[in-house]
């Protein structure tokens, strides 16, 4: 793959780039709002939520927001993960065209060239899938490396694809053994699922959108109101965006695209078995290297990614940090599905879970928003569940 | 409520005008697509699946379908009935206008005006919520009639709505004979949920949309492709809409959206119990006026309205009906969860089970296709199903 240092540092700008390479091969997903849910985050928990807090016997906190979903469950393959994917195999076009000496214009299909040898990443969920669905819309070959514990609906949807896939063991070592030895067999490049610049610039492309999507929202609801109410209200965009944390790809990405737009970031996980490990590493000012979990948020089981922590904690694009319990992610998961009629994956529901049960955020909103209350984008990241797997959180 | 006889005959016209009045209370919901639920539709069942069918023995269809999903799941209080209610209402509205010799112009609260005494009527499902919103929007006041029996969760969410409650009998002499008593105490018109002229124009709203939304996506997805691809595919629109069929309501303003346009229109039914009355009644030539029904598409186990009636086969409005299994629903409610991403009651999927799944159907879109097959539109009409009943339906 594309040197990483070779885009470093990253900047908004850099998303700016990415966002117009990937324009035609991904949806422009869209933004939808709830009142309903926007009212049950605005009103205060009760006395006995807060019981076994830090927060207990506190006066619960009196935010005021208003959601704005961005639905990247309904983006292709069901999740963000495809952004990153096609940036990535853009940039590996670019390269080889420079290489070749022929700079902005298209190479096609060289002895030799990466086009001939493929990709090749492990991962057992939307990475995958996103991966091999980049690589065929490219007519590359793409090699995922998946533990032969996946379930079979997962590997028969990468094969969908036209992926080959090869079985290794569970453990991380296990898997960047069997990645190495696909590499020296057929010379692919690895995609890696969220450590790389190209990724990160690719993810973040979603906070772009997100921003304008929610201006022009604005307008159009301003629009339709009468010019006494437009008076009354005179802000515009977002004041700040939430978005889950797992590798950290798409958290950094998103917060490059907010850097210097006075949008603030926040980030989300589960706290189950330690997977806030970037929550940790904020307090502890260091990144945590490993996490075993097995939360719900099965997309939010790895740590904080090198160049994602880089761009979150060093360069402090991030503002903070916060982890929900595994009800909790549930019980966001069913406002959703029930109010937003959208389908989710836990590990989309994270940052809907801080909005509505964790004090510490719906605090500070409350003191740093005033009485107009905050405009929150909410990343809604995947929707990859079957019903079967729905049937069993809520059976 | 408006004496039905003043706006007959309804024509395209009556819901062009409904749409204008209607468009500041009501969501643009998104039209979505899936290349995968494409494929699958484009692919002939087995042999094994015509077993047992009038189709047994013979060569499945190859039809090819595109198809456009109006997400009306995504729609105010989670289903189309919004646009018929708030149309009821603004209708309502004009008429004491015209009354009050003062046409077109606003009119407040009267004394002994409709908007003291209010608006009832009865119903369980989706018609509630909705007159309940959009009365809650003109500060009047909603009677709803609900069977004793219904779901708690349905009665809250109405009572949420800021509507009265009144409790009947589960029969339909037991709710009408409530609602005429409601009537006799407070004066309130009665809003019925399909058999009337602003309630059908107002729900074909969605057809307009639908119409406009295909053209605009099509010809955003041609720019994105190269010139030479561009030339190879001219076509432009809908050739056709499915939608569900319970009292036709819904069904019979979309015919009215695409009267004369050339874009055909189909219902589709639950076929369980005899629920496929409008089919039937297409197939003796005169509506059939009684159905009793458990299909798990309960929002269609109405019979079709005399108005609706009149529409769809009289003035031949609607092409042709067909019915599906309960199971055949259920695969359909699947395929959109999980690959759609949205939620959707069993209602909502009719209209694709037939696509997927009558053999009838898919031969005459092959037949009347040829080469270049159909882009389709796909009514999904609501998604108030909650995450238990989903774990029930796929446990």
């Amino acid at each position: 793959m594309a040197d990483p240092n070779s885009r470093l540092p990253l900047s908004r700008q850099s998303v700016l780039e990415a966002h117009e390479l990937i324009k035609p091969h991904i949806h422009f997903t869209p933004v939808l709002t709830s009142r309903m849910i926007d009212d049950i985050a605005s009103t205060p928990q009760s006395v006995e939520a807060l019981k076994g807090t830090e927060w207990e016997g506190r006066e619960p906190a009196k935010p005021k927001v208003r959601l704005w979903f961005k639905c990247e469950n309904l983006q292709r393959v069901g999740a963000f993960k495809v952004r990153g994917a096609f940036h990535a195999l853009k940039r590996l076009e670019e390269e080889e065209g420079r290489k070749a000496g022929r700079d902005g214009k298209e190479v096609g299909f060289e002895k030799g060239g990466w086009r001939e040898m493929g990709v090749v990443t492990h991962s057992s969920g939307n990475h995958a899938q996103a991966l091999a669905l980049a690589a065929r819309e490219f007519n590359i070959p793409a090699h995922i490396v998946m533990p032969t514990i996946s379930t079979p609906s997962k590997i028969a949807a990468t094969k969908g694809y036209g992926a080959h896939v090869r079985f290794s063991g569970s453990t991380s070592v296990e898997r960047e053994a069997m990645v190495d030895e696909v590499i020296k067999e057929t010379g692919a490049k690895l995609v890696p699922p969220y450590d790389h610049p190209d990724i990160i610039a690719g993810q973040g492309t979603m906070g772009l959108e997100l921003q304008e999507q929610v201006r022009g929202l604005q307008r159009e609801r301003k629009a339709e109101r009468g010019q006494e109410e437009r008076e009354k209200e005179e802000e515009e965009g977002l004041n700040a965006i939430i978005a889950p944390c797992g590798g950290g790809g798409m958290l950094s990405g998103i917060a490059l695209s907010c850097a210097s737009t006075g949008i603030l970031v926040f980030g989300a996980e589960p706290s189950f078995q330690g997977a806030d490990d970037g929550r940790r590493g904020f307090a502890q000012g260091s990144r945590i290297e490993r996490v075993t979990t097995l939360t719900i948020a099965d997309g939010l089981r790895t740590p904080v990614g090198q160049i994602p922590w880089s761009i979150m904690f060093e360069r402090r694009l991030v503002r903070a940090m916060f982890g929900v319990t595994e009800e909790q992610i549930r019980m966001a998961m069913r406002l959703v599905l029930e109010r937003l009629k959208v389908v989710v994956e836990p590990s989309a529901c994270v940052g809907l879970a801080v909005v509505l049960f964790h004090e510490g955020f719906r605090g500070m909103v409350e003191r740093e928003a005033g009485g107009g209350g905050w405009h929150l984008g909410v990343v809604l990241s995947g929707g990859n569940v079957g019903v079967g797997r729905i049937g069993e959180l809520f059976g």
